[in-house]
Parts: structure tokens; C-alpha cells; sequence
């Protein structure tokens, strides 16, 4: 009982301090580095889209927490997509990929920019004959997969290996939890402490704070919306599931702005008032606003190192860029 | 002179082969690590533009050579550009900057496409108060000019300090060109002769290879555009300037597709033949195209590592993006 006190107050990796309903993030093992490389290169692709002018990175810029800060994204020819564009960062926490949930992975959901016409505006099979004339790629995918005849199954494989590495750990509130008591303010502890009684550890839980479980959006009041995404019940027709979406993620989030699915909201504190109000039907005091925003704050992890890649120059049959059409 | 002999066998930096009209380039010294990183941040910062979606890194995708590999680039609102976006790398070593020459150097350079409509739409007082409400940026200004009130100065000459460091040495001709007779193909060799033998040298010379004169685009024949731009003498107001540009750079030519001010030309044997044809009034063979071609490849140097840059969250002042006008 005594070595389990030091372990704990030595913070070692893993331990937990308590029972908490929020577990850390944890460094992930890389089993296949080359894999994870091509993934990157092809996360940073722009000739996946058809103006060659973006790539999964226009939208979910690692500089900036895995997101755009846009209300929502700028896709082929400048038009504005449906929804607010989740982080990437911790996305592999999530039990389903998109706000709706339509996709059941990283690698289903990396399918769908591609070839949505609001976004990167291309069709899978043009991507892949795109990348096929590319002498380096077929190399990269040879050594890989053991075929240079590639699809776009291994191509989102790949960007989805790339994705699993782009955890946040190390964040104030991550140490707090390995018994780092002084990871936290006293403010954010009482936030924490906050964030527990008035209920958002019902929806925002595990390691990711969220991810893992649909809501309704404006469960006890009606959220009050110009964006006509459906949510949950577009994908599976059910009625009564119009309006839910995932819960998401927490981490980074001071990074992420503009808040909910349809970015209405641009101030953290704002956004902490209206959950608590729609979803929970509690009115907060400014005290209490303050000091959840404060803990939120506490959920910005270590963003990822990214050397950014080196792109192989196109080839002679390298499909051109069409930015009209 | 047995001594010097076994130096040039060996390739020691630094070490000539020969009296060669092209000079390999350097790595250069960092004098003040923290203004490169600043000014990484700012070349990769979206909110110097308007929508907050497009940053230097746009149009000079370091990922790509340095350029956006389209005939011009897609600015605020997906305009078009009216010239194609010359490559950022080795750009200190320009005599001047842009196509035109319009700015003298790289500072003078970056202000330009903030506040040009076309591109990121901003304007300098806007760009650099939205910088302003971020706590990183002014301590960071702070700590280098000794001003947390930075202006427009400030940002450029950052942001030119960053891509100081943008250089590309240890082609497999710059290896040559110190001693390292392996470095080329018996075909890059001969390339290179014909490129001295056939007077592209008269303009593509110097540590650049190009970027130190200006020369008219249609010398001997006429080039056939549609693209409007008037060159150096739209700048200086001299008749007989019109249609005269700066000569690019030939370092990285392999990845900077397409090619000529106008974009016109994806092929880079297509290049050279018609470069060889209107500047020089020469007809090239198919295999003196290969062969120069093959030498042009040559020229591509090891590519800037650039570990992206976290950028600092915005602030409840930050100012929105704005998408639509």
C-alpha cells in the first residue's frame, strides 16, 4: 500500500490517481512506421482532390488542433461544406467517425472527402490513377502492401494508420489524473469538479471526453440553428434520432473554435453556457462558466510533432489540376 | 598541388571542381533561431488572410518544391491568380523578387500577397491586429524586436527570415560540381555540356542557377500566351521592357510544374525545347532534350525539414474569418 502512495505521487506513466470518469490519452506505438509515413505523405496530398489544391490537411491543419477554425470548411471551388469540421486530433478515440457517425472508422471516414463534391471534389478511382503515375508511390505502396496495382482501400488504410498517431497526451489534466496534483489550477479543479456535479461527465467521459456515445442536440431546450444537418437519424431513418450527433471530443479544444456542429459558437466560455443550459437545463453562473472554461483548458495535449513530407513530383501522365469544372 | 588534388577526390565542402559558370548553394547559419521559427509560424499562419484559410504555405507548399503545382494560384474566394507562383526555395538568392522584380527582396515580397485582393485579400493593419490579440505572438515580437506593438515590418521581416533558410544544397550537381564525379550520369553530364554549349547558361547561372537577370520571354521567337502580365515594363513604365521577366531559378525544376511565368507548359523536355527554341533559336534533338532534361533533374537538393509549427489558439478578440466577401 505504501509503494502503490509513492508510484502515485511519483506520477508514473499510467497509474491513475483515482476512479475518475476521464482516463489520459497515452502514447501510441507505431507497428509499421513506412505505413505511417506514406499515410502522412498522403494526408498532405493535394492531388486527392481535384484542383490539387487540398488535402486532408486544408481541413484539419495540424498546426492549428486538427481543425480549420472555420464555421465550416472550404472545399472545391470555395464552397462551404454542411458542418463544422471535427478535429483529427484523438479521432481514433471516437467509437464512430463524422458527426452523424456514417462512418465506422478512421478509414471509412477518409473515403469521404475524397470524393464528395463539396469538399476535394474527386472520384476514389481518379485519386488512385493520380497516385499511380507516380513511380514513388507505387514503391511506397509495393513495400507495403505487396501490390503496386493500389486501390483507395489501401490508400485510406494508410492515411488512417497515419491518423492513429495523431494523439494528444500529456495534458495538464492527463498528468493531474497520473497524480500530478499540481497539473491543475485550483480554478480548473473546481472546474473539474463542476463539470462532474452538474452532469457533462454523463455525455463527455473516457479517454477522449467524449467520442463515444450519440445526444440529441438541445435535449432539454431547443438549440436554435440556421445548419440543416440531421445527424444520427439522416444516416439511419429513424425519426426520432433527427438532431443527434456524436458527443464530441473535448481534448484540444481550446484550439478548436468555432463550437458545435454548426460552429455557431466562437467563445469557449459561451460554449460551456449554452451546454449547460440546452443539454442539462442548468444555468450557470459566471463563477461556474469561468471555471469550466478553465478546466477545459487543462485538456490541451501534447500536439503532434509532424515533420511535414516531401511530396513526389508528378509524372508526365499525372492527371492536371481542374479548379473550374 | 597533390594536396588540393585529394581534396577535390574527396568533395570537401566548399570545394570547386572547377571554374564553372553555376556555384553550388550553401546551407546557411542561422543567426536567430527564434525569428526563423517566428517566422515559420507566420508562413504557415492562415489568419494573415481575410478567410483565414489561406497562408503563405498555400501558394509555397513546402511539401511540393515551394510552389502550388497549378498554372496560377487559387486565391481568396478560389480567384485566379494572373501569374504562376514561382517557388519560394532558394528565393533569397533572387536578385529581386517576383516575376516583375516589383519588390527588392523577400521582406518587400511577403507584404504583397497579404494585402493583394486576389490572393489572401487581407490588408497590413488587419492582418497584423489580428496577430496582435494573440498573447504568444506579442511575446514572442517582444522577445526578438523588443516590441510587443509590432507592425507589418515586423511580420515580414520574420516571415523573410524563415525563408532565408529555404535553400536546397547537396544536389546531385552541386556534389558534382565539388568534386564528386559520381554524382552525375554520363547523360546528366552531357546535358549540362549542351546547356553550356547551347547559351541557356548566358541566363541560367550563378549559385541559382537564374534569378540574377532579367531577360524578355520571346528573345528570338515570339511566345505564344494568353496570359496578360507585362512583366518588368509594367513596373517601370519602359516600352521596351514589356514582356520582360526575371529569370527563374532552375534549382528544383523537377518539382515546380508548370512552367514559364504563364504556367503553360507541364513538361519539362517540352520546357527546354522551347526555351532552346524561342531564347535561343535552337533546335534541339530529341536526345540533347533528354539529355538536358536529365541535367535539369540534376538540380534538385535535399528540401527543407520543417517540423510544423503549433500555432497559438485565437483569442475572444481574434477576428472572424470572413469567407464570402
Amino acid at each position: 500500500m505504501k509503494q502503490c502512495y509513492l508510484l502515485l505521487v511519483l506520477g508514473l506513466p499510467g497509474m491513475a490517481v483515482a476512479n475518475e470518469p476521464i482516463q489520459p490519452v497515452e502514447k501510441v506505438t507505431v507497428s509499421s512506421p513506412e505505413k505511417v509515413e506514406l499515410g502522412k505523405m498522403l494526408f498532405f496530398e493535394p492531388r486527392l482532390s481535384k484542383s490539387n489544391a487540398i488535402s486532408c490537411n486544408s481541413c484539419h491543419n495540424l498546426a492549428t488542433g486538427g481543425v480549420d477554425n472555420q464555421v465550416s470548411s472550404l472545399g472545391h471551388k470555395w464552397q462551404e461544406g454542411p458542418i463544422n469540421s471535427p478535429t483529427v486530433l484523438n479521432a481514433s478515440l471516437n467509437f464512430v467517425q463524422f458527426w452523424d457517425g456514417r462512418a465506422k472508422d478512421l478509414k471509412e471516414q477518409a473515403a469521404g472527402p475524397i470524393a464528395n463534391p463539396l469538399e476535394m471534389a474527386f472520384t476514389h478511382q481518379l485519386a488512385v490513377e493520380t497516385l499511380q503515375t507516380m513511380a514513388e508511390y507505387r514503391t511506397r505502396f509495393n513495400t507495403i502492401y505487396g501490390k503496386r496495382d493500389f486501390g483507395i482501400d489501401e490508400v485510406t488504410d494508410a492515411i488512417a494508420a497515419f491518423e492513429e498517431t495523431l494523439v494528444t497526451p500529456n495534458a495538464p489534466f492527463d498528468r493531474w489524473l497520473k497524480g500530478d496534483t499540481k497539473a491543475l489550477t485550483a480554478q480548473q479543479l473546481n472546474g473539474y469538479k463542476l463539470f462532474k456535479e452538474k452532469g457533462c461527465v454523463a455525455c463527455h467521459n473516457g479517454v477522449a471526453i467524449g467520442g463515444n456515445s450519440y445526444q440529441k442536440m438541445g435535449l432539454i431546450k431547443p438549440f436554435a440553428t440556421q445548419n440543416k444537418a440531421e445527424g444520427r437519424g439522416a444516416v439511419t431513418g429513424e425519426q426520432q434520432l433527427i438532431g443527434w450527433f456524436k458527443v464530441p471530443t473535448l481534448r484540444n479544444i481550446e484550439l478548436t473554435a468555432p463550437y458545435f456542429h454548426d460552429g455557431s459558437v466562437w467563445d469557449l466560455k459561451q460554449a460551456v453556457t449554452i451546454m449547460a443550459d440546452i443539454q442539462l437545463g442548468q444555468t450557470l453562473t459566471e463563477q461556474e462558466s469561468d471555471d469550466m472554461t478553465a478546466y477545459l483548458k487543462s485538456l490541451t495535449g501534447d500536439q503532434p510533432q509532424i515533420v511535414l513530407p516531401i511530396l513526389p513530383p508528378s509524372s508526365p501522365t499525372t492527371p492536371k489540376p481542374e479548379v473550374k469544372s
